[in-house]
């Protein structure tokens, strides 16, 4: 039997997703985004949903691309403080002693030091509520020689991602491998 | 130093989701979305990608509703079936043996057998390339009673929910907890 929880903007996991744009007086800021993940094959699109409150929203509107940049585990401290304090008031990459650099496909900076980074164009913005979501085109993917698989992808057993559960406000690791998609489906 | 991998639809990790509809004969069905998460806190809202050649997205344009359905580690097989097989040519609620319970809240089915249902009601339609986002309100949020931790909220280490890597095309399940947000990142 299940319990009605009532409407809320619950989905579990959720990625961590720490986002890179100038400001309008070309500084580079971090902040991270709870609310976000692929939306498009084809061309190959990310969503990320901002309150306009947020320092980067005005940055995004302002240079109209932002990046994506995924930490791994060992980052986890970073990652939350990137989410709790504001790029109005702080320079975040100074304060953690993380390394922006700017992107050569868009116009927004990515941090060095966290293993793959997503470089996107703003496509569309779409007004939803107290968030609105923009819609980036993904111009390229930037990641660390060392935790690339054979097939050229970022492994994620290499990357090691880590997930924010909002539910609970707190953070989980990868766990173990359950098997390969597409195939411990199939029928005998 | 990194390296270029081109532009790709890559995010690690994504969620599981899997999205009931009925067609336009009133029949239940279920398929597994890559593509999707919350993208607004109020209204609390889901966005799910679909290509116009799945049999969903058919259903979604007629009922205007679909439910996301969270699955634990325990039906991985029966999710990957879900994302193997077309509604077209089968009744795959009747395949797995799983239950398709109307919402009482929006026009969609769900499944009885999965912890942690989202009922949506489609709010928008954003065409983007190869996919279609469809945004949907949540209307409400159902979950099983044995999942659900102190805070009313499912909670992810009852839920088990697990992860799909797109790169590498498998699964994994949740690890270790790692710590609470908003609060291991503060300034001492």
């Amino acid at each position: 039997m299940k319990t009605s929880i009532g409407p809320r903007a619950i989905i579990q996991p959720n990625p961590v997703l720490i986002v890179g744009s100038y400001d309008q007086y070309d500084r580079p800021n971090i902040m991270a985004v709870a609310w976000g993940g692929i939306c498009c094959s084809k061309p190959p699109c990310a969503a990320i949903s901002l309150r306009q409150a947020t320092y980067t929203y005005g940055s995004i509107r302002h240079s109209n691309a932002f990046t994506i940049n995924i930490p791994s585990t060992s980052f986890v401290r970073e990652a939350d403080y990137v989410g709790i304090y504001s790029g109005k008031k702080e320079d975040k990459f100074n304060s953690l002693g993380l390394t922006p650099v700017k992107s050569d496909v868009v116009n927004a900076p990515y941090v060095k030091e966290f293993p793959v980074v997503l470089e996107c164009e703003v496509l569309k913005v779409v007004e939803i509520g107290l968030h609105t979501q923009f819609i980036g085109e993904i111009k390229d993917i930037k990641a660390d020689e060392n935790i690339l698989a054979e097939n050229g992808l970022p492994d994620i057993g290499k990357l090691q991602p880590f997930i924010y559960n909002s539910a609970g406000q707190n953070y989980y690791a990868l766990g173990d491998f359950l098997g390969k998609a597409y195939t411990i489906g199939r029928k005998e």
